[in-house]
């Protein structure tokens, strides 16, 4: 398989990125094609002389970045060629099957939605987090890419996040829940409550209701909410997780007993890294669009970007997208809806 | 001051409630009345043989308890004889002058909306969640008692969570965010950027959008959102932290070597445990109403509720409700509101 990476956009630079791609590369025999997308002259300076001597890495060359502070709809449009929509435009001409990114998630957004379009059938594409828990991580969808949704909208998240579940991160039965505030289902604002009553005619392991006391229990897999909500637990999650461990950090260091102490039972805090390690997630998906679109956090470093090619990677040896069209079509069936309510082409650019 | 402590419902049983009411009343000359609403039996059950001998303590007797399976509102009505609306008639009847109550959230603001109405000009009273960082606090408005919320709710939650950060928390000037997924005043939904709007006209210290990433590392005094958000919020960030203080209580505890290292640093532990301790905010204010409500923890200890008698203490002394309703009608007025849109007498039960 062939993916490509958008090289830009990261905060450490293009060669990190660059790095974790051939790193994934070497791992993964399966992988055909490597396409590093971004300034040309960039690339080859981050490249070591003579560059990789690997048939598979390919260099695309593309003259503009969409920054953190570009408006995501108009930097799209507006810079035609931006590392983001000429790795997406490649997945379109069919020349990729997977995109990793690190820019802009808005602008990652955009892309997909003008240049692949949607799945027929799914109205909204979803960012879907993946969360680490201290038992099994849990998926959070929609994170962040739509402010305002409609009931069929978490619906649809939800069909697609327990596939996800299923398919990429090998949970079994994923159990997967409306996040609202009450377990009972007379509890939530009005989109949950109708969310609920949508997923409840699906086949799903839906357990109804979860809230923020169930997210990092273990209680369940999938957790469906819009993108605002999604978007403000994702990043109040993260901002408490790493004031947390700042705070351990120095108070662990704060005189040479303490510091005996930690270095003592530092095994105990490597295992807490790992299991609550994102990188080891790759990145974020965009779930329901025409071709598979991974955005790996701004500041991944090697290990991350390799494991976020990883995952692109997967997603197209599990068909997380065929599975995606037949279950969604079956879903807005069952609902009363047309299979493929939208047809699936990219939106005017 | 008169107190009124509703020791029914918590998780722990009266006999904890009455401790800790005890202990407040030792500790702070002020209180010139206790009252004990509850049932009488298991009151006195709970108190020395001969009672305290603090002429202070009163006993009221109610016969009913609202249980957290109760549907608040309903309950309210139903329950006429329930320790929570006694307490709240107390309040209501000038006999106290604040009230303290363990029990089911719903029925302590559905309690105080019928009994004891809404501030002159507040449309609606917020439920404040103190949430501990590794700086300072920082208050959370609505924190579940409003699901859907208009922009002057929230506008009004910023005016009442800015004098409670002032009055009790001793923030000298606090400073007030909308809770939104971006900084930028065009990022938000429907309700967060008119809501902005107002705010930005308010006599408020308001630092704009803030986003999750903003909650936990000192950057906010004052976050404002629509209770579906602002519950959501709390109680992942709750689950967080006891997901990470439990993993790392395993990990410290595996094997001997760790435990000795875990002993040697132990006072890093504790300090992080005091520095993010709800228990020293006594529990979550209910604003906007005629009268000093508090809720605090379910789950609440001996220290915690004598922490809440406390503040509910201060809410008086510091006549944080007078500043509420000066503060809130020169906003109505500046925003072209009537001063007092809504006349504060309670609602028909």
């Amino acid at each position: 398989m062939r993916i490509a990476v958008d090289v830009m956009g990261g905060d450490h630079g293009c060669g990190v990125v660059i790095a974790g791609a051939k790193r994934a590369l070497d791992a993964n025999d399966e992988i055909s094609a490597l396409y590093l997308v971004g300034d040309k002259a960039a690339i080859h300076g981050a490249l070591p002389p003579g560059g990789f001597r690997d048939h598979r890495v390919r260099v695309v060359h593309a003259s503009e970045v969409l920054t953190m502070e570009d408006k995501p709809v108009a930097a799209v449009r507006r810079k035609k060629d931006s590392s983001i929509a000429r790795a997406v435009e490649l997945l379109h001409e069919g020349k990729a099957d997977a995109v990793v990114s690190l820019g802009n998630t808005g602008g990652i957004f955009a892309a997909a939605t003008f240049k692949l379009g949607r799945i027929p059938g799914v109205d909204r594409g979803g960012l879907a987090a993946i969360m680490p828990t201290c038992q099994r991580e849990f998926v959070l969808l929609d994170a962040g890419a739509n402010i305002e949704c409609k009931p069929i909208h978490l619906a649809h998240f939800a069909i697609m996040g327990s596939i996800y579940s299923r398919e990429i991160l090998g949970c079994r039965n994923p159990r997967v829940g409306v996040l609202s505030i009450g377990t009972e289902d007379t509890k939530g604002n009005e989109l949950t409550l109708e969310a609920f009553h949508l997923c409840k005619q699906l086949e799903l392991n839906f357990i109804g209701n979860v809230e923020g006391h169930d997210l990092f229990c273990g209680r369940v897999d999938v957790v469906v909410c819009d993108g605002f909500v999604g978007n403000v637990v994702l990043k109040s999650c993260e901002s408490l997780a790493v004031t947390i461990f700042s705070l351990l950090k120095d108070e662990l260091t704060a005189n040479p007993r303490r510091k005996l102490g930690a270095m003592l039972a530092q095994n105990a805090f490597r295992t807490i890294r790992r299991r609550m390690d994102p990188d080891a997630y790759g990145g974020a998906p965009l779930l329901g669009f025409n071709g598979a679109v991974l955005k790996a956090h701004g500041a991944a470093r090697e290990r991350a970007i390799a494991n976020a090619v990883r995952v692109a990677a997967q997603n197209i040896q599990h068909r997380v997208n065929q599975t995606i069209t037949s279950e969604v079509a079956r879903a807005n069936q069952r609902l009363g809806l047309a299979p493929a309510s939208v047809d699936g082409t990219p939106a005017k650019n």
